[in-house]
């Protein structure tokens, strides 16, 4: 059986939300049966902008690994592991930053954004900085050839490619694959409040273990069209969080395809259509928060699964970093 | 019994000169005895400007070792460990990248002449940027807390006793130990040619291998006083690399304060202070060169010190990571 390899992840930062679910999770659960797929518990990475807080990315391990449990992710049909018991990678990581050039990394775009997202200014801790040559031991470590990443990450994919190149021209042979980056149509989820990125520390998220009365209040509270005063005036649907997400979690979307001329043309409130979306979600989020209730009652299981996933993950990545070591002629003991 | 641990090493570029020796090599048999003692030999360090020449890096494993036992380090009171075999190293060198900025790392003295004396140029290797977060790995790791290195190496030791504080800051304990640096009195010995660096690269070092043919063309070959023509001329001893070495290697140091004294008044010939020179270099290579080419021949055998070095080390290595991991409350599976 020859099937691709998938590497993905989060980093464990905090519970996951209906944005991961839509841009992430859900591709997740398709491609159990038809790839091999290794899903990261990115707790290294994590803390590249959260070492004045190792607390909170220890916590959210577990809280992440419930989310991809009550969500169906299969142990049996992925591996969960984590990141920062898996020595190869960092051994890898260090390998590769000779790979790359200070300049390169401060050319990527995409590390470019992040810093200033994140207001770092001249004071960027290192690991940050070097971040992309870590996710490249991530990826290879693995020998993944397809990467599933939000359009702003694709950047990243090509800097592992080009750590891929470098090494593989030093070794004389193709010892590493090259990665492919999988970017979802839809795009990222916005915030309940319009604004394009949730998360839990803002606020506008809707996590994954939200109650029935978090989900209302959440519906209820989202943006929606502020010119929309009146039911029979006419409304905007772009923008508008409640038809976004519709989109993205609508099971009938050609009856959601009526609702949005309706909407357009006048006649129909904010009511209905938040109606709508709460019952969407309601069903959605019930069965999720119902297992991960459960399984958050055993976190000796919860434990073990992802033990028996970080030792899959040890011998692949150990592999791996053997025939890189082999491939560049370094000294083996 | 609660000796200090030292931490030194080398970079696994080429075999070792009378320059290490003076510089290094000849305090480590001292210190064999008083202190604990960890040789590194750097190979993951010598990667970070030579990552195009991988196999030049593997090939001088052996070399390095050699040369140590050579001189006399004994692997029953030194330990002989391979930097790359020590992965606990590269897991705290990836944590530490997030206690140090680039911009801290950028200031660093010694990085910035080293990427002068590189030429690097905007093209520095992400990794040779990071180096100073992995020798402060290298000397944690151990629970090192005297690192011998040149004074143009101060700021290295600097720059780890930085990361410690912000490690056991964050931690809110002491879990690592700062480092002393240990400059030795005598400064860098310079190249036969008088350059300020001896290096094999540029043919102006001495090695611990050299045949007495080698010694004897490099003492003759070697940069005295330019303008010292006549023997009843005065001459110079300064910059005189001859008397720069017999300072390093005399045993008599009285009898030289008399010919150092003789030379300036005039009525010292190059002929004879090179002839005790060469004398005394024959002398301290003779049985470094026969002992290293006993050594030499069993190949196995330099192999198993280094294996067994090594094993000691991860020991000693996994076992900080552990107490930093637990001190920052990361997490442990």
């Amino acid at each position: 059986m020859n099937i691709s390899t998938i590497l993905t992840g989060d980093r464990t930062t905090g519970p996951l939300h209906i944005g991961h679910y839509a841009g992430s999770l859900a591709n997740r659960l398709r491609y159990q049966d038809s790839h091999e797929q290794f899903l990261l518990l990115a707790d290294t990475q994590a803390l590249t902008d959260n070492a004045h807080d190792p607390q909170k990315v220890q916590r959210n391990v577990i809280e992440v690994a419930l989310d991809y449990m009550a969500v169906g992710i299969d142990p049996a049909r992925s591996t969960i592991c984590l990141q920062s018991h898996l020595p190869a990678l960092a051994e890898l990581s260090m390998l590769y930053l000779n790979f790359v050039t200070v300049a390169r990394l401060e050319r990527n775009p995409t590390i470019k954004d992040e810093i200033r997202a994140r207001g770092f200014g001249r004071d960027i801790p290192a690991g940050f900085l070097c971040y992309p040559a870590a996710q490249a031991a991530d990826i290879t470590g693995f020998k993944a050839t397809l990467v599933p990443v939000g359009e702003d990450q694709a950047p990243l994919i090509e800097q592992t490619n080009e750590i891929v190149r470098r090494i593989n021209a030093t070794a004389g042979q193709s010892v590493l694959p090259h990665a492919q980056a999988i970017i979802p149509k839809a795009g990222r989820l916005p915030g309940i409040d319009g604004k394009a990125k949730m998360s839990k520390s803002t606020g506008n998220a809707i996590p994954l273990s939200a109650s029935p009365d978090d989900i209302r209040a959440a519906v209820r509270a989202m943006f929606t069209d502020p010119n929309h005063l009146r039911v029979q005036d006419p409304g905007r649907i772009e923008g508008n969080v409640v038809f976004t997400y519709l989109d993205a979690f609508d099971p009938d979307q050609n009856e959601l395809a009526e609702l949005k001329a309706q909407y357009q043309r006048g006649g129909l409130g904010d009511g209905k259509i938040k109606a709508r979306l709460e019952a969407i979600l309601q069903e959605l989020i019930a069965p999720i928060r119902a297992r991960r209730a459960q399984l958050s009652k055993d976190r000796g299981y919860v434990l073990e699964v992802i033990k028996d996933g970080t030792e899959r993950a040890q011998t692949r990545t150990e592999a791996t970093k053997r025939d890189v070591v082999s491939a560049l002629g370094l000294f083996q003991l």
